[in-house]
């Protein structure tokens, strides 16, 4: 079983995504960076998607970096209540997980271990970037031993989410972003882009998925309560949206992939319009070498099936 | 007959585009502005296909600035004798027209026509922004004075064609482009998206092109001559593509433009990697008010009838 | 005598300075732009100095640009009447001069006049450079004719007077200042650094001044009630500051200079805290060729003895 | 004894700074940081310099980041061994210290000296602020605990050394800087327009010092031998300058500084021309709140003394 590890700042679809990443990876551990919430909210959100996975099941959590790399003094980012509610799972104010964080920070734990099976671990990244680029920067040597990085971000010369010239993730902490791009590291990015194509489940989709009964699909409805609403009114996206779980699912099962190439990708860092731009060289005028393999359509069909499969196991 | 002013890097499709307005409009004055090619060449061109247009047949020619506003010293901008030839004609090489140009500057003659005939005056803008922009920080009055600009330039949330970020018009000036955008003018935009999408002639349709005979239709295959190699090199576009055309015809026109939609257009300034970036707010993430109504779909068979209509014309 | 071009924001010191320039010059025109005041208020505050300077004495004054360059729509910049009063006078409410304004824009007059008598009219520059930076943008071939601009602007290593970075005609339009000084004309330079140290007067020099009895004189302690007030207490300078008069008396007696080195100097147009930050490279860690001739010191007396002369004079 | 943690990135300057420290507080731990020379020379340089103040003393020295935050990729910044020698050292290529460094990371080692001691542990910054603001990214709380910053950094509305407009620490990782002056921590800066103005050691100073005849002084002698040579050519300075010692003596002797005011200071991290530049808003036009005490003037003849002290004890 390939092992990762899974960076998220866990809030509506991280969830799924976490659910989804259990149920084809090991999982060394859960890393949480500041995002979607309140970040002590995105621990707990994290702790209870394990028990949800499976009652008693643990993998140890680790807490990481609140804000982004450059926030300084109070300063902080923009957190999407509106999006995932308050709580960040669809206003369902589930109880706290017995599980407890572990006290080692995110970003030791990566470097560790990481250097512990070098070319084992891969990672799957699905939240803004601060953590993975801070492990980078702490030990640089680490770029030649993970294999892999999966990362959900940016927009592929698309509409954004949080602007329109950005996606959130990238918006949140491009510097961050820009760390880990350039690092060497071998990098699939799946976009927003790829996220409204082929993600988006409908009423009908929600339907079935609601009829699984199972402990999984019940609160795959609860989480989605708040984006179902927030996606038509503010993205003409009738659905709700998977970007995480859309990310994971490419990871384990990379046929889901059905076009993708390699193109150099940058971040915008210093843009007053473009905070978190991603810059991708489809026409390569920039004459600059590839860095990023960017997924450009997914089979959507595939895509739903392996979600269903996901949600319909356990118990 | 509807009265315009054109302003034009004369160069490539330009010359189609100024034909079209020829046909369509009273074209009270032609501007040039530093951008396709080398500016005495441009202004060449835009002199000899007003002989295209009809032997003898004279509208007034004016120079404008030949470089962006911000250029200082002895900087200019990249021209892009690569898409259109040495001389912005295919490599053409055609002899001088026997008209020369006006001695007015292109500045002048904008201020001077809009104020001896308010609210009369349109704009037709297919090159980077310098003149319109420059008239309106000479004399601000023009503003309420002008009726609408139709502007070719930008990219809405999509590939750029000189940098993947930015469509060259905007990228060659953005602050110009800001300026206009910004200024209180009805603006019609009509980008690069609109022109990969809609505006593509095949092989099949230059076949038809030539065999209309007409000393237009023979111009228009030789002017395309060398964009029609780099488009499928470069822009994996097979066939020549027709931006300022498209914009003319949509002015001419407006039923060409099947979907439009306004939206808060803002150009970024700042950027490294997105200098001329034009953010077109379709989400409404900003809340800024609507300054700009955009093109998003065309009539493509319609806009190819429009564009036969005008090159069969003539002798 | 020699021939000039005054281009002022014409408040406070700029009346002292136009009086000097009137006193040992030729001056061909005035020119207007926005700066220190409401524009129109610019524009009589010059009517009304040239009458001051002698009554029915006749020197053109054109109006120019109001705002920067990249001013878009509605934006414009942060007027100063705390420094120089409501008025720029003092909050002295002079009446209306009977000379009013000519119709030709500023940026023609500069052209046509420099253009008529090439290397012959130099420019004495104590206000935001947009006239002159769009001149030069209008027609580039003013450059070789134009022999040396004098120009109040920037401050060399110290502290700004509008912000701790930048110093306020280079801060109102930082690109009209890079286009200026990046043209090719020679240029020298007295930043607000030379006016701390060489220009300050005070009390008892007020109390000379105001002894000479001239209309002049009574003109100076008007135009200065409200700066004597609001430099002690913002830039804890006690006395009345002239950096425009000390511009205008070097370039009339450049012996006054006793220091000055030609040093590369540019202008930042991108940063956040230094918008109009200039970069004087008194060390050359960049390596650039030297662009501006920068006072560096000023024999005080003298320039305090030129002032009298200036002010002792008329009626 | 007040306890330290001394940054470093060892070479030059720092070495006498570091003499200093040793000699007037308990000095907790070296950090080393990426700065004037290669990584690993800093490394031995500090170990180096401890075997001089003391043979067989040891002090443990921890190693941190190499590079600058937002360094990526294969980015680094530029070394300055034309100021201090290939190795750092004047060209003395001294022989390795046998003390070696410590396994923890800088940041880690911070992290956990302060959290150990609350309100105990001053920090001595003379290098570019990379761990200091990794420490704060890695735990805030830090900041409570850190009763005081000492940093030799910035220049107050000065010429800088890097760049005209830009010291060499701020410049080398100015978004450092900007997290550690914005972090809340009571900071002393003491810029480099301070050493300049009372730090330089002239030929006389050089010859008293060299008649000390100790190894320290010995040890001074040797280290300056390149920046003896430089800042003449360069800095038009005739001595060897002592920014880093200059701030360890005013951590040691507070009354070394005998002016100082609170200002607002920020650092430009957006500028083309004003990387690292120090934002020191001396008349407060911002209207920000102050955060930093800012040395203004020392008195030279005591801080020599200090130094003489320093370099006469010992063996
Ligand atoms: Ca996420
Ligand atoms: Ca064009
Ligand atoms: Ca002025
Ligand atoms: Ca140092």
């Amino acid at each position: 079983m390939r092992r990762v590890i899974i960076d998220t700042d866990t809030a509506g679809d991280d969830t799924i995504a976490l659910l989804t990443a259990l149920h084809h990876f090991k999982v060394e551990g859960v890393t949480i960076t500041g995002g979607n919430v309140e970040f002590q909210q995105e621990v707990e959100n994290a702790l209870y998607t394990i028990q949800v996975f499976q009652p008693n099941y643990k993998v140890p959590v680790y807490k990481g970096h609140e804000r982004s790399i450059l926030s300084a003094g109070k300063d902080s980012h923009r957190t999407v209540e509106d999006v995932h509610g308050k709580d960040g799972m669809g206003d369902s104010f589930f109880e706290k997980a017995s599980q407890r964080p572990e006290a080692e920070h995110a970003v030791d734990f990566i470097v560790r271990t990481v250097k512990a099976s070098p070319g084992e671990i891969e990672l799957l990244a699905i939240a803004p970037l601060t953590n993975i680029a801070m492990a980078i920067k702490k030990d640089p040597s680490i770029v030649k031993d993970i294999p892999h990085i999966y990362i959900m971000g940016g927009t592929n010369n698309s509409l954004g989410n949080i602007t329109a010239a950005a996606e959130y993730n990238f918006w949140v902490d491009p510097e961050a972003a820009r760390i880990v791009l350039h690092a060497g590291i071998p990098i699939t990015m799946v976009g927003w882009d790829m996220c409204t194509k082929y993600s988006v489940m409908t009423d009908e989709d929600h339907q079935e998925i609601a009829s699984l009964g199972t402990s999984r699909s019940d609160f795959f409805m609860d989480i989605n309560q708040v984006v179902m609403r927030f996606n038509p009114s503010i993205h003409k996206i009738n659905g709700t949206t998977h970007p995480d779980t859309l990310l994971v699912a490419v990871a384990a099962h990379e046929e889901l992939m059905v076009e993708a190439s390699s193109y150099y990708v940058d971040i915008e860092i210093k843009g007053e319009l473009t905070r978190g731009y991603c810059f991708v060289d489809m026409n390569n005028r920039s004459g600059k070498a590839p860095n990023v393999r960017v997924c450009e359509a997914v089979d959507r069909r595939a895509f739903k099936d392996k979600l269903i499969d996901v949600l319909s196991s356990g118990s």
